[in-house]
């Protein structure tokens, strides 16, 4: 949770109702397929409080839902110990697990869509950009470990890895998220590593 | 000449009509952002025909919405005649420039929600699957020529190039869509052009 969203303003929080509201604005989110619909009354409702302890809590929608979507996601796994290609492995099983799931897509939705850009910003930054960030960080170990080329471009790579798992997410298909991240990250690997195909296709 | 602006009316079959009508839901979808709100008495007070102009074409929100999508959609560019690494990048130089658009943003929302299964089906059937089978059969012809490795696994390259686009497309950037495919391609090509290192990483 972003401690900056949500000051503790003088009564001492209570963690079940946080795990109560943020819950409820998930099981809204699933059911209803939009934030529009979903009022802050409905998510007192739904976990049993009353609306002035979410406002203690959330100054919006806008920060509540970002916080439920931020409790979804699993801390990234260890990086660092393995090869660029294992540890690409696992940072893409782990978004491909993240995605594949309906609720998943309803964020997905919410994140592509016009109508919300300020929440769809807000999970940007603090639940898409440390993927993101981990999977530069881990080419870039690559390229001074010698591992991968140098010539590389990291943006090129990042939209095929997570536009890879985002397509995997979205074709219903009875392959692991491990084994989707093997298939994805191995067949991207084979450009990266360095070897002399760049040279026969003259990039 | 906007076609709105002359709305042909109690003519059986105009083709007139039929532009105006998927114009009119077109540029509705762009405002609302959402089928749902979209009403057939919207489209054709937009389109300045009446509604049973509309149920003479079109038997419902589905099948008007899915034609009015697919007329967004150029025709596929000559395959066959280049290299497989060429045609790649002119199939996914037009999906990129495709999804370069807040409408397309729209419909690839429209596409993942789960709102309007029927709508998403549909314009996969008719708009998405003819450029997937482009890219499986270029793929399948670079295999046949000796230009892709034997073993590469079509699905996957799919997923990497498609979800590349649409990454492109969600992000950003001022890079052409040309230079974007061209950047996709040749990082999946390096991989999927027959070399050694598949041997290195034990793929």
């Amino acid at each position: 949770m972003d401690p900056t969203a949500c000051p503790p303003r003088g009564r001492p929080r209570s963690l079940k109702a946080d795990d109560a509201i943020l819950s409820a604005a998930l099981k809204l989110l699933a059911e209803r397929k939009d934030v529009a619909g979903i009022s802050m009354e409905a998510i007192a409702a739904r976990a049993g409080v009353g609306k002035a302890t979410i406002y203690r809590r959330w100054p919006g929608k806008v920060e509540l839902f970002t916080d439920a979507v931020a409790t979804l996601r699993p801390p990234l796994p260890e990086l660092g110990v393995g090869s660029a290609r294992d540890d690409l492995v696992k940072i893409v099983a782990q978004i491909c697990d993240e995605m594949d799931s309906p609720l998943q897509r309803v964020i997905s939705t919410l994140m592509m869509s016009d109508t919300h850009p300020e929440i769809g910003k807000r999970i940007k930054q603090q639940v898409v950009a440390p993927r993101h960030e981990a999977v530069f960080q881990t080419i870039e170990r690559g390229i001074e470990r010698g591992e991968l080329h140098p010539g590389l471009e990291p943006t090129t790579v990042l939209y095929l890895l997570v536009g890879g798992a985002l397509s995997y997410a979205r074709n219903a298909t009875d392959i692991s998220p491990e084994r989707c991240a093997e298939q994805l990250v191995d067949t991207v690997c084979k450009g990266i590593y360095q070897q002399d195909a760049a040279d026969r296709i003259g990039a």
